[in-house]
């Protein structure tokens, strides 16, 4: 099933740079294999804030969370989730 | 997965005692089948208010939304739906 | 440029069968030409409520307002739009 | 009675691994303490967040706080409770 | 255990001075009951609004929705309940 | 007249053990003499939170600021007052 | 002591003209026997919208609510109540 | 000085269609003479909503609500005011 | 015209007491000059915060602003403004 | 296509006089090439507030954030972007 899943960067904007550089390739990279396994559908960038919208599939909110949880930013990312349904326009 | 339902039942407090003793009735009766097919795990009582707080078990939020669909206060009703994880100690 | 677009439906609960069923059917005529058109990408339904959440791509957001009121349902939703810019990942 | 408990855990993200790993060590042993005295029934993680909801059974409020505060984590968590009734299809 | 109910009365500001007046004294005599049962201790006006904030004492939260519930105002009351617990300098 | 005071403390979780204590200490103190004095007449502790509700008696809004802020934690609450009217039942 | 007041006026927009005027004249006339008593001080309109903020005296929560619901006005008010304090550069 | 003026049209959805034609004209029409007084100085559509945001000049928050209120729906508008101030980087 | 100015003095608790004493003495000198210019008209005090309401006249929210930004605590000030309009009973 | 940008400026009321002095001086240098390019095309200041509203003019909500990013105070900003259409009145 699909979630719609918002996240706000709350990293500390003192953080060294290569912290935050080293946290930036992790997360990427981790993105990419989430995509890679179908997990991360779209990802959108809110305009003006370091906050991301992304669409992901996953069969439940339990496997949901593990693949947030598997982001090398999460410690720092206030995400909530919305569960959404297939509309009957395009079941 | 599991979802948290909140519901609240805005029928109109000028309703005929027919027509809401009829909705009554048919919502005790869906329920009771959702409670048989173990979609339908828990249903408390918001104290004070026409509203309940539900625990269901579906496949995903598609088969969530049309159980909902079927019950026959489902029009009047205003209602959130909260996708929940297993937690790591009850796995 | 892409939207999310959370779309609520407050036609009245009591509204005629037959005003219904001609405001849905128009809804989903219209909705298929703005897919044709590329305009409205994705749709979900928010479990639970007569709501939506759509992806649409317009040019600009005079032309996603006029898209949106093109729908027969238009004067019964309750919508709020918004802007969301392309991701580094997706660029 | 019983209680809906929604729990968000503020621990500092730099919190050093050790203080974190023993915090949440003495967590889970006290959580089972609680389900075997049948004061938490159940307990979910919300999707995406370092949270969770549990549902909780104890005489009063007053009980309540007491198993709450009794958790090691109590200083950090964020906490709101939601008393609950029983539903008459459950009575 | 102790409750903070929070009160609203939506009752129609078109409602007929009959209808309002048969109302307001079923609503004084059934909170006399409550009184004299020990379920209402204490109720306070929220100055100028139609709201009442009331302390009840039921043995839980199951007991305090069927005081509420036996109202005659109760179908137009927007009612939020919270729970408190007795403080360590009163116990 | 009474006030209803709702007091979260924003201590920080890490304050040393013997400064906590010695405000704790301090603000049992002070609330005895309140209470003493007829001006604190109930408190409640809000479960699952550092936080409480009073109910206070006091001839005015700044006689209550003088009270609240003669309490040893006043520096790290953060209040809320409510002014509540006597109701007719009660007059 | 000094209370502000906000109150929205929510006389639907289609009341009789001769009502509305009715219940404005009988409005005004009670302002000023408030004003003349010393309870209501000052008077603004929130720009925009059929409501106003009002600066009251009176000696306590429930006279000053005697005295808004002595408004012609008031079944359609949505009032709110802040009960201010005397500030230390003013006693 | 400048506003900005947030307004949202509750006319309902059901009004008859030359009430709202006659309406929609008649606002025209203010709205193009306030623009000639310089009074309203930028209109743009929230997209999605029956609802605008103008860019309002005038000498102050009373000259302001006058002009809002000469609107022929104005009874109709939610309308919400936010006054702002001159930016050194444009003095 | 006029404006209500609400503001929460954020100064953090651990302040050192010359800090905040030069602070305090410097805020009330600045606030009698604007008193004695006409500006600052009346302060109240939130009950149970370091928080305040001031009525202030100024030409408009440019001469505000810069009135508000010469006090000495505004760095640690968290305020909000509401330009409010003559009523009709005043003018 | 325009959007109404809302910016609160966090950074730290302690921060030293010559960083922030070098931050406002980049602030205004970075803002002054956004409008030559007819980018920023208006910018208020919120009273009160060490905040903005500003009124953009790009190709699409991916542009206004590399806008936005672009400026040197960003990574202290809360920002929230509105994206506006094109009124009737004005096309």
């Amino acid at each position: 099933m699909e979630f719609l899943v918002r996240a706000e960067n709350r990293l500390p904007a003192d953080t060294a740079d290569d912290v935050r550089a080293r946290l930036k390739t992790g997360e990427r990279a981790r993105a990419d294999e989430l995509r890679a396994a179908g997990v991360l559908k779209r990802l959108w960038r809110v305009p003006g804030r370091n906050a991301t919208i992304g669409l992901y599939e996953t069969t439940d909110a339990t496997t949901l969370h593990d693949a947030l949880a598997s982001l090398p930013m999460f410690p720092w990312m206030d995400i909530t989730v919305e569960a959404v349904a297939t509309h009957p326009q395009e079941r």
